[in-house]
């Protein structure tokens, strides 16, 4: 049986990936008692008078929602919302296995920024986070700018920020394994869609240096025609010389290439043209130049986002913990410090002298990374002011 | 420590009733793999291509979603989404307690019916059926109504039907026991709210006799005014006399009397005015008529929803079953003939032989009730043509 075979399998037998248990025993009359009627009168009635007690009383403290409008699901566009649970369901069973985090998958059946926000806001209260996911830029930018202004729980779009946050780990150790002098490197991002252009307005406010950032047409420049909001936004903080040309252009003397674009868009020579190149190839499954080809370019690092390869760029290090942090201290809301905190969180885990040209991340399955980025984002969260618990050291 | 204190140390120590799990082993590459990105897309694309495949790769077939918007919460009232919020996750407790059915707690922060339908209708897709709890009337009618018209899965109001249902169970057993007459009876139900009705209309549907429906003014009359859109609906089928006056009027040669209202409306007397009356007297925590005094009255059978007492009249007898029947044949609706075939299912539960004026409904945790009432809804579901796969015994 082929791999796609077994998938198709394993999905029929497990019947979904994620169940809804009880924590409560319901054997007996005393039993239904208390955690229904009459007995969950009083909870009730402590959450009526501060609704701030549902952390306390209900899952709202340890419960995300996972929310997509199907539309930009993996590599497979818009399949609508149904088609993109399993999905969902995944990115749920993966909280639950990471982080001990429970989440919940919710599709929301509608394209519109304005239906999509006010849905979601309409059902938020129950939750202590929301994790955004697979929406198509740009009304991913949208749809989180207004949900995080209305709700008082952390809003997060993964596709982005996840992606931001594990990039912006690896290339922390990919510059300290090099020998680089972070804010004078030169940095080509392809790509600049909602991950492209999250990646680089993470990487300024990391102090790499001067991002650039490709499209199709080549590199982006301030007033450039036809650009979105996000690209707007970063066209006026990135490409710092109003450079104009090609992705090969871009390249020259770059110290560094974030793909997150198609298969095949980058070549050897162009590799070997950039100055001692840190390239993170991540067009999924099929990077933007194979590993053993950029090491042939003369790359000093190399990453992609497949797991048959080192440095694996996997955004699984990244929300189990970042999420457990912001419930650990039930945070109002997530920022850039606790984003660029989760970063150097991951990155720290491997020990300087630990670190090789192979090994600038953590595996997906080093438990140290959750715990990590948990207490990072937590104690962050409470220094900004915006957690509603005081920090303690999550173990 | 009194049992108000210890739902309140129960509820603090459980921190939440319900919990999300994975169904799929996520430990390793390989089985990341599987359940996550690449092998997801496969079921993902199944989908996209025929939607009903959805039950069979998510968690869609065996997936209720409990939704409130905390208007109506247990006798609390109007206590807003986020203290309702533990009545729905003990909801959801019972469903997999005694139906092994997952059920998820959402609360809706709205008390606009077209709002609260467009928010229920835009995350529905991803549940084999919705369970509405808790909304006040004559706004849960509305609800009701336009989510089953835009709805492809079953939409119940249980606070409506599930009363019903299970009062129509404990009738058809009271009559058999007391060789009542069907078709002859004189039935009075206080209390004209969302739960009154509806069991007026089950009584109505499954031929009891002539329903009086009571409010705080009295019998309700055809053309009465300041009636409501569920009580008017009801007023042109029951009270076939058109008779005018007070409760006590109501009661007098009455057989059944059926109370979803207050403590204390029902006397020794009135009760002693009835023909051998069947006295249901739901109010809670305290009844309409203690059962004892009811007893001393002359009642032939006393029911309440009172734990302490026998023939307790309990919602639980009904909805895990009848949604666990729902999903087995992946249900497009609930219809009348599946409500009474439920009610029926649960009174057969009991053995003619085994009926007594203290036992004419099975004990909340009867482990018969579940299945006989699956299995009659699924049968039903499948005779009626609303059911996608065939039916086959549920065990």
């Amino acid at each position: 049986m082929d791999n796609k075979q077994l998938a198709i399998e394993k999905h029929r037998e497990w019947q979904g990936k994620i169940e809804v248990i009880s924590r409560a025993p319901i054997t007996n009359r005393e039993e239904l008692s208390i955690a229904y009627t009459p007995g969950v009168a009083e909870p009730c009635l402590l959450i009526a008078e501060d609704e701030e007690r549902a952390y306390e009383f209900t899952r709202k403290g340890n419960l995300v929602a996972v929310i997509t409008d199907g539309s930009a699901v993996l590599g497979l566009g818009d399949i609508g919302p149904s088609a993109g649970m399993p999905v969902m369901e995944g990115k749920c069973a993966l909280f639950k296995a990471f982080a001990d985090v429970d989440a919940f998958p919710l599709c929301v059946a509608s394209k519109d920024v304005d239906t999509i926000v006010q849905t979601i806001a309409m059902i938020s209260k129950s939750f202590g986070g929301i994790n955004l996911e697979d929406i198509a830029a740009p009304r991913c930018f949208e749809v989180e700018r207004k949900l995080k202004e209305i709700c008082d729980i952390p809003v997060f779009h993964d596709d982005q920020h996840g992606t931001a946050i594990v990039v912006g780990a690896a290339l922390l150790n990919a510059v300290k394994v090099t020998h680089k002098e972070m804010g004078k490197l030169r940095v080509v991002i392809n790509g600049a869609g909602a991950a492209g252009v999250a990646i680089g307005k993470q990487l300024i406010a990391m102090g790499f240096g001067n991002i650039i950032m490709c499209d199709v047409h080549g590199m982006i420049c301030e007033n450039d025609e036809g650009l979105n909001s996000g690209q707007e936004e970063i066209s006026h903080i990135s490409n710092l010389n109003k450079e104009h040309g090609s992705l090969a252009d871009a390249l020259v003397d770059a110290d560094i290439f974030i793909g997150v674009s198609r298969p095949h868009l980058v070549t050897k020579e162009m590799v070997a043209s950039m100055n001692r190149g840190i390239v993170f190839a991540m067009a999924n499954p099929v990077p933007e130049i194979m590993p053993e080809e950029a090491k042939d370019g003369g790359a000093a690092v190399v990453g992609s986002g497949r797991s048959d390869y080192p440095n694996q760029i996997n955004n699984v290090l990244v929300f189990p913990g970042l999420f457990k942090g912001l419930l650990a201290v039930r945070a109002r809301d997530i920022t850039e410090p606790m984003k660029i905190a989760a970063a150097h969180a991951v990155a720290n885990v491997i020990p300087e002298d630990e670190l090789t040209p192979e090994y600038v991340i953590p595996s997906a399955f080093d438990k140290r990374v959750v715990l990590a980025v948990a207490n990072a984002v937590a104690k962050e969260a409470e220094k900004e002011g915006l957690s509603r618990i005081p920090y303690q050291e999550i173990r």
